[in-house]
């Protein structure tokens, strides 16, 4: 049988898009990559996607998993394939208070999840700008990071179990819950983070945790990342770890923020060079901050906090969220920074981690090895200082294909001189292959090959991603 | 050249034994297994492993890596095999206090890191009753667990970085320390737990955590299980996760403690059903418990609550160690499980893991099943109750293959009735891999084989041992 017909059988035929019904999977969200798939199906069940894969591979034709379409490295990039949406497959198929986890479908968007969670009065605390069209096959197929990993770590680890629909269409099953389980291999954490390439994620069991019961959020202006990193340690330190999120906004993000959005409003009467947002999340029993005279409330604890090292000269300027009002406009102004990026216009990003105490250097080397490049060069950026994880962005004059290659290699130079990655949290997909052949180590890279091939050996799940050509 | 005069031009011909000289690294700790090596050999660097492997290569010679050979499942047996020990790896390159992470070759002992760590006011979490022989390497290739998993997790979470010597050869280096790296898949995980299939593991960085300033240990007789975990749950609520340590000792195990310890002590008047050794460590700024009437030091708290507890009829008897000479004592009565096992003689050994909860049906339901096969089997066992790991050993009246493998199948029955694990934290080795085959999603099986023939298409590296035949 042909395929399209084939794959009209096995999901009805309202659920395989072709032509012009594919024009909103054919282009990712940045609007970098376009390409025209074969077909977009969407299948309804796992079984459903086992019998499409092995169509696919039947047919020979190449299959490009796709779920909330905002990643931001070409990874569903798709030319004449048949994509795989997870849209369908967006059941929370259980929470459970007690064992504070959630099995869910690949295609259940995050912020879904965040609701179930509350209304259990748990977290799930993998969060981002796009959690509203984010999918959590997506964000566990990329390892995406986020905002709160200083606290809850990465994607990874919040993921107990996966089932994966493989390129061969079988139906990989590890459930297991288990705080110990040494059953052979650990498959789980390789599928985690491949983007697809080794088989299609279709559910999860996932951690949840108990929703702080009121959180300390504020703008904090410092004079430079010394005192950003002792106020992350004074709070870590004092709260036993109760830091949810810790991120960097310099000034050019600022700038940027506003002219993204000129009618909203900016903390501070003016801005300054750096300033992060920091938030703690009191859950009991630390809701309370033990102290050699008596205990007192974790917002009140970050407030004094705040103004001890502003006498020290160690805080410029602090604005502590007074409702949950502010603090949502606080995290607002945060979580735009993909519009503040599409705004500005093509750009060149890095999405770069380093040891936490070598940020300052990486700024001040990366800056002066830009500008010696581009005089004139835009560098902007924002990140989760509280992880080393910088988004570091480069404006040139000029966007010529060996100008980004220049300030890219140079970046990534610095990068790795300071023993850090040039992939943090948004993986590899396309935009980042050079860099898996330039800096990765190739005995890594031929490892990682002899998996792909082993398990794909037609090499038709997600093609030409993550791995260097 | 023929094999072994090469090997001794590598490493020395003092590091290559054969013959008598191999004797000791014949057999397994517990003399469940023997074997003939066709040698041993001890390199002193990565890069001897690497040629070392080479050579086997070249030779079609099979190699089985061993350091602290005190593993329970025959994962060491080397019939005809280079043994490649890492006994002369013993290098810990670096502690390191800021960043909380040691670097240290594979033949570390266990121990040996436990005092480097200390003398830095650290600690590497990673105990067991070997760890005065075991070495970093296996317990990596292992993944195994010990003691205080409930407080700082899993072997695997516990180690950020691997270096490997590939079944090729070749030198693999994930050096990263980075608490983000999305850049490529994750070949870390795959090689921990592992047991040397599919890589010769030479060196890891580990992560270090500060050490608890006091601590509270106690053994509690309780009336049941349902009793015991709550006496976990309070304690680890009202401290923030401060337990590290819950283990289970029941009556056989006491009593099988004093037959291969006459002089030792034992604890309470008269031994009791069900007892528990907890621990709680108080590591700043949790060395205080807050309470709504102020605060209290941690081990008073322990103290309060195994009193409110005893007059609410839920502990029945209970010692808290007064002083470091009996906390020890009663850490030496709980890491003796080994030769308490090897002075009862052959046992059937489950190493399970069990939902938290499931624990006492599944006492009940394996006891029920077990002397319906032989109604005069010993049952005993020791474990790790905070974990939901029980080491479950049945000394039938026969020890006839038959009657080992219908008491094995009954445990394993309950086991999976109960959504557990049938290997938890010994690893699969050789023993296990008849679970493997009748109990391990056959296509999870089928993948990880993919894994195995694409990294060691030889079968050289510790073959025969993980998967099933």
């Amino acid at each position: 049988m042909e395929l399209i017909p084939e794959l009209s059988q096995i999901v009805g035929a309202s659920h395989v898009l072709t032509g012009a019904d594919t024009e909103r999977f054919s282009h990712d969200w940045m609007r970098v990559y376009s390409y025209t798939p074969m077909a977009v199906v969407r299948p309804g069940s796992t079984d459903e996607v086992s019998k499409v894969v092995k169509a696919c591979v039947a047919a020979d034709v190449a299959m490009v998993p796709i779920s909330g379409n905002s990643g931001l490295t070409g990874g569903t990039v798709a030319e004449g394939a048949i994509m795989i949406s997870m849209e369908r497959m967006n059941r929370i198929r259980e929470v459970s208070r007690d064992a504070r986890v959630a099995i869910v479908d690949a295609g259940v968007i995050l912020s879904n999840l965040h609701d179930a969670a509350e209304a259990e009065g748990l977290v799930f605390p993998l969060t981002f700008g796009a959690r509203g069209t984010a999918m959590v096959g997506g964000a566990l197929s990329t390892n995406a990071g986020g905002s709160n990993v200083v606290r809850y770590g990465s994607t990874r680890g919040l993921c107990l179990v996966l089932e994966v629909v493989l390129p061969s269409g079988e139906i990989l099953n590890s459930m297991s819950e288990l705080h110990k389980d040494n059953s052979g291999y650990n498959l789980k954490d390789l599928f985690i983070g491949a983007e697809g390439t080794l088989g299609l994620i279709t559910g999860a069991v996932v951690r949840l945790f108990p929703k702080p019961q009121a959180y300390g959020t504020a703008m904090v202006a410092v004079p430079d990342l010394d005192a950003a990193l002792d106020l992350l340690n004074r709070l870590q330190t004092a709260t036993g770890g109760a830091v949810e999120a810790f991120e960097y906004m310099p000034r050019a993000y600022m700038e940027g923020f506003r002219a993204t959005f000129p009618d909203r409003r900016t903390p501070f009467d003016c801005d300054y060079d750096i300033a992060v947002m920091v938030e703690v999340g009191a859950t009991a029993p630390r809701d309370t901050v033990p102290l050699e005279d008596g205990t007192v409330p974790l917002v009140s604890f970050l407030e004094d906090t705040l103004a001890t090292m502003f006498e020290e000269g160690l805080v410029i300027d602090a604005e502590v969220a007074q409702s949950d009002g502010q603090r949502a406009e606080m995290w607002a102004r945060r979580e735009a920074a993909a519009e503040v990026s599409l705004h500005q216009g093509p750009v060149v990003n890095n999405d770069v981690a380093l040891p936490l105490d070598k940020i300052a250097t990486f700024l001040d080397m990366a800056g002066a090895r830009v500008r010696a490049i581009d005089p004139d060069a835009d560098i902007s950026g924002v990140g989760h200082l509280g992880d080393g994880n910088l988004h570091y962005t480069v404006r040139p004059t000029d966007m010529s294909a060996q100008m980004k290659h220049d300030i890219m290699e140079a970046v990534e130079d610095v990068v790795l001189e300071l023993q850090g990655s040039f992939s943090a949290e948004h993986g590899i997909g396309i935009s980042k292959k050079p860099q898996m052949a330039r800096r990765k180590d190739p005995v890594a890279v031929a490892t990682m090959r002899a998996i792909k091939a082993a398990l794909d050996p037609k090499d038709l799940m997600n093609p030409g991603k993550v791995l260097p050509d």
